[in-house]
């Protein structure tokens, strides 16, 4: 471990840390390069100069109808009832769109306004005025017209209008070039084993991604282990290759960061330390006149951190005003508490329901890469507020369409293997229609759906009194409304034990044992209420169980947590149990269904949800996971 | 010319058109094929099926901090006054951030947190959690679970996710392939020589440019002659190699059009004609079970029939949900008239005066592709209503950002090559500031400026009592409005006449011979003014000029008119004359200045103008043109 620790970092706000940045570029060496290209090629590409027309479109006048090209003052005189007579040849020839009207023809008529009398003869009614129906040289676009003006980023309609005007070839701006070294030395590719302690670098491959939507071009190193010597040189390489290098990871304060040791020798740091959630320890320094960026090695600071500093960056040298995402105004379905210390980006779940616009916050953590797999949209809290009470209508950048979040069902309650599986069978059935899911418990499912911020709350509420799942739960929280209940699944609920049972765990029983670790669910979880009732059943106090205040939002993470040795055992699904190959003590069957307003069960979306979920792929597929019974499954209760 | 015309087109409505036709074509063949791809190279590629993670990740419980992995159980009791001593290798090991908690160790102190007693002890003050500060196994993803799901479009954040589960390929749809092919007999390659009659093939460029936008891949073939057989074997060649085909040109019932017959015999019309304008004459027919569309020849009617019926094709074969274009509310400049016969798509230029967004139609012929490039949104009239009253507020669709629009210096006026010259160096200067210019000439520049729609208004109206420009007649339009004329340029106007003077032509006086055809401005226009202004002087009635009554809208139009024979001459500017070759009678000098309000002579754009405008690379470049006097370039007079 290093002994010097440089653990202090700035909080400069974010929007005074990219001017700051920005201002301290030097952008003048890069727009001295010119590229000429293919017009045809030039699509997305910004041009150097002007560019005017070399000929005029069209180049020649011709006739604008099918018909015949006439001498117009031949055909003064001829009205209804005095036609006049044309000779082919003398008077007129035939002539069909976009002909050449050559001297000494001068107008043009419709076919439809002539009156064939033999192969030499037409007959007109009315006079023809000069230059009728002739689209004349340059109506589109005249020789030394400017087609295209200096900085301007060649769209298709430019393409079209450039090679009208006779422009072969076009001198653009090089698009910038972006180097990304992933550092660490425990980090490994995608291809390799996986081994206890390393991690996959799937940043740099983000971030390649990112940079094609950005208009740059990437270019992925090699993983640079943390070593002081190997970082520099591996800076200064990309550097002679690029216009702009991103280093990700080891941007935090602490032992191993060399990356901003190593930039303060070689250039110079001009931040270390930004006011933003996720994303602070992010380093924007100079090196030989590039911009280095230090990006955190989080996959939600990485992201958010492109975002805050490369995507403008690249926008510069392209020359363009950079877009901002669409913003939308929602209501927040919960209270989000911030720090007073950062601008908190918070990745929301949006869904449309009746006509509100709903928001619930996802996971905050900076290491939840699904968190932007999930999003919908980012909440922007401002530094110096402490959050928003629930019911707040608040500003959402969108992450996704508008017209996707409209078509999205939105469940909101506990989560289940099978929801996941439904919502991807509906959509891999009709790819316009979206389920998207929150896990927040049964009760929580509750409270969300009596808001009216879901359309369905997957709930599993056993009555302690009569054992009966759902309906009581349902009639007691929703009194007066026209409630339902879609029959879901069955599930077997158990005690998730490591393989081979090492510590013996027979029931609920053994959870009274000092040296046995559970791990519980949520507050509010219907399988916490199950685990509550057996306890209180074998009058077991929740004191005893160690482990029984360390709570999981899902079945698979209290999986997880048994597979993964820190905890020697949970209560949850039979399907969480062997998707993590642990062993599983059957308890209880419960009932796992879908709470519904009555007023949605004619929705065409939930109609299409009934019919997948009866399917017979949908039910062959679910029996096959095992612990799941599905005689009941997508019959209608009304409550 | 074919003796039989198939000229009856339909008339259906677009929504029904699009509807109709996309229900006839058969998706699922396609939908068969199945890429299987680098998840790195994923981006934009459409999932198959469901993709679940293979591993956990993190894959092991890590250290959340930099700290002291530590077993949880040997800290318990430590306190402020009475702190545990912890030895290492038996009670704690160091560790980074990312670092592997192996057994016995279960939780991890701070680095902070710990008082450091020499090289084997440290002393804490503070019990330690189990599992405290660490990132366990599945903290991000969870083996099993699902990443993305069926007929999922694959983005940045999804490869970093895909990557991080240990996903190192996926299966994706393949991108639907389309052919282009040019037909036309007058039809040249950009690099040809452009003969008489010829024009320059620049549509499937534009296309293949679209359907890169749309996610599909374009092949373009060779310019096919218009020949039956031709015809045939081109779209049955393409049908081999690719999904879609579109065949350009030739789908207007006319004399020429074999692709409608052709289509009908080797497979099935559904619609020849939708009640648009501009893109009538599209034919949607399918052939051997793949779309094959006729998209009409100008340039206009091609793009809306592109973006009409080809994106939301390529869209349904991506399963992806179609985004439509961003539409904002503007105040319509001035009355449109549209005909009740179809669903007009109007190209608009917008921009925002003070706080109002305005919007004026642009060129409304389908062959103008120059108003596609100058373009900022379009105006959709529907079919059942006869247009809107200026003042009305309309929904626009945006072709370009909003971002761009805001910072657009809007110019209303009497058009000259030295206002594109300074937009052009205006953006080149700055590529975040943009000038855009509409071309109604001086007085309808004026009145623009009355009703507070441009920012500037290019005038030169002579005073015909004082020969005084343009002061007088603000005076008298803008009664009690501070206004100011920023000097721009004194212009040469003359006769532009072809080159050698055929007709010998001296001066106004000649107008006046009947065998002189002549073209003039529109009403309204400066030049129009200074003509009449002449013509009275001289005695001369405007109906003694043959031609009076043809009016072109700019000095270029006028010059290209003389220079492509279709008249012997026009007034006009010196720069016109000599960008066609003209040879020049002067007739006067004039003053060319821009009016503003003086409340815009402090915003920072139009100081920006004028710094451009005094700068001395404009200036030279505008005395280099000849016809351009600019001694007093950027003065301003206030009124």
């Amino acid at each position: 471990m290093k002994e010097t620790r440089n653990i202090y970092l700035t909080n400069i706000p974010l929007k005074e840390a990219q001017e700051t940045y920005i201002n301290r570029i030097e952008f003048s060496n890069f727009y001295q390069s010119i590229e000429e290209i293919p017009v045809v090629s030039a699509l997305g590409r910004v041009s150097v100069g002007a560019v005017f027309a070399e000929r005029s479109s069209p180049n020649y006048n011709g006739a604008a109808m099918d018909g015949i090209a006439v001498i117009a003052e031949k055909t003064y005189g001829a009205t209804e009832t005095r036609p006049v007579e044309l000779k082919k040849e003398n008077d007129f020839v035939y002539i069909n769109t976009g002909g050449c009207i050559k001297e000494p023809f001068n107008a043009v008529i419709m076919i439809e306004d002539i009156v064939i009398l033999d192969d030499e003869t037409v007959k007109i009614h009315e006079a023809a005025r000069p230059w009728q129906h002739i689209r004349p040289i340059g109506e589109d676009i005249v020789a030394g017209e400017l087609i295209i003006s200096a900085n301007h980023r060649i769209r298709p309609v430019d393409i079209g209008a450039l090679l009208a005007g006779k422009i072969v070839k076009v001198k653009v701006l090089p698009l910038p070039r972006v180097g990304l070294i992933p550092t660490g030395s425990e980090i490994v590719d995608v291809s390799d084993e996986l081994e206890n302690g390393k991690i996959i670098e799937s940043n740099t491959s983000m971030f390649a991604a990112m940079l094609q939507e950005y208009n740059g071009i990437p270019k992925r190193y090699p993983v640079v282990k943390d070593d002081f010597e190997k970082i520099k040189e591996g800076i200064l390489l990309a550097l002679e290759e690029n216009d702009v290098v991103v280093i990700n990871a080891g941007s935090s304060a602490g032992s191993r960061d060399f990356t901003v040791d190593v930039l303060r020798e070689i250039g110079e740091v001009i931040i270390h330390g930004v006011a933003t959630k996720p994303g602070k320890p992010v380093i924007l320094a100079i090196v030989r006149g590039k911009p280095v960026v230090g990006i955190p090695g989080y996959p939600v600071s990485a992201y958010f951190t492109m975002e805050f500093f490369i995507k403008p960056l690249i926008a510069k040298y392209n020359k363009q005003v950079m877009t901002s995402p669409t913003t939308v105004k929602a209501t927040l379905s919960r209270r989000i508490v911030s720090s007073l210390k950062h601008e908190e980006y918070v990745r929301m779940k949006m869904g449309k329901v009746g006509n509100k616009l709903i928001a619930t916050p996802l996971e905050r953590g900076a290491g939840v890469a699904m968190s932007l797999v999930r999003a919908d949209g980012v909440l922007i809290i401002p530094q110096q507020l402490e959050g928003y009470d629930g019911g707040t209508v608040v500003d959402i950048q969108l992450m996704k369409p508008m017209e996707e979040i409209q078509e999205t069902l939105v469940s909101i309650g506990s989560h289940d293997l099978v929801i996941d599986l439904l919502g991807n069978q509906i959509h891999e059935t009709n790819s316009l229609l979206f389920l998207s899911s929150a896990h927040v418990g049964s009760l929580g499912g509750i409270m969300a759906m009596k808001k009216k911020e879901c359309h369905l709350a997957p709930i599993h509420l056993m009555d302690t009194k009569t054992g009966e799942y759902n309906i009581s739960y349902v009639r007691q929280y929703s009194k007066g409304e026209s409630m339902a209940l879609i029959k879901f699944v069955g599930r077997s609920q158990g005690l998730m034990v490591k393989k081979g049972n090492p510590k013996k765990i027979k029931g609920i029983a053994d959870l009274a044992r000092e040296e046995i670790h559970f791990v519980n669910r949520q507050r509010g979880a219907g399988t916490r209420i199950l685990l509550d009732y057996y306890l209180n059943d074998l009058g077991i106090e929740p004191d005893a169980v160690q482990g029984y205040e360390r709570e999981m939002t899902t079945h698979m993470a209290v999986a997880v947590a048994v597979s993964g040795g820190t905890a020697d055992c949970g209560l949850g699904v039979y399907s969480a149990a062997t998707t993590m190959g642990l062993d599983f003590i059957p308890i209880a069957w419960e009932d796992y269904d879908l709470l519904i307003p009555q007023a949605f069960l004619e929705d065409s979306r939930v109609l299409q949800l009934l019919e997948v979920m009866k399917s017979d792929a949908f039910v062959n597929h679910v029996n096959r996971l095992g612990g799941y019974n599905t005689e009941s499954i997508g019959k209608v209760v009304l409550i």
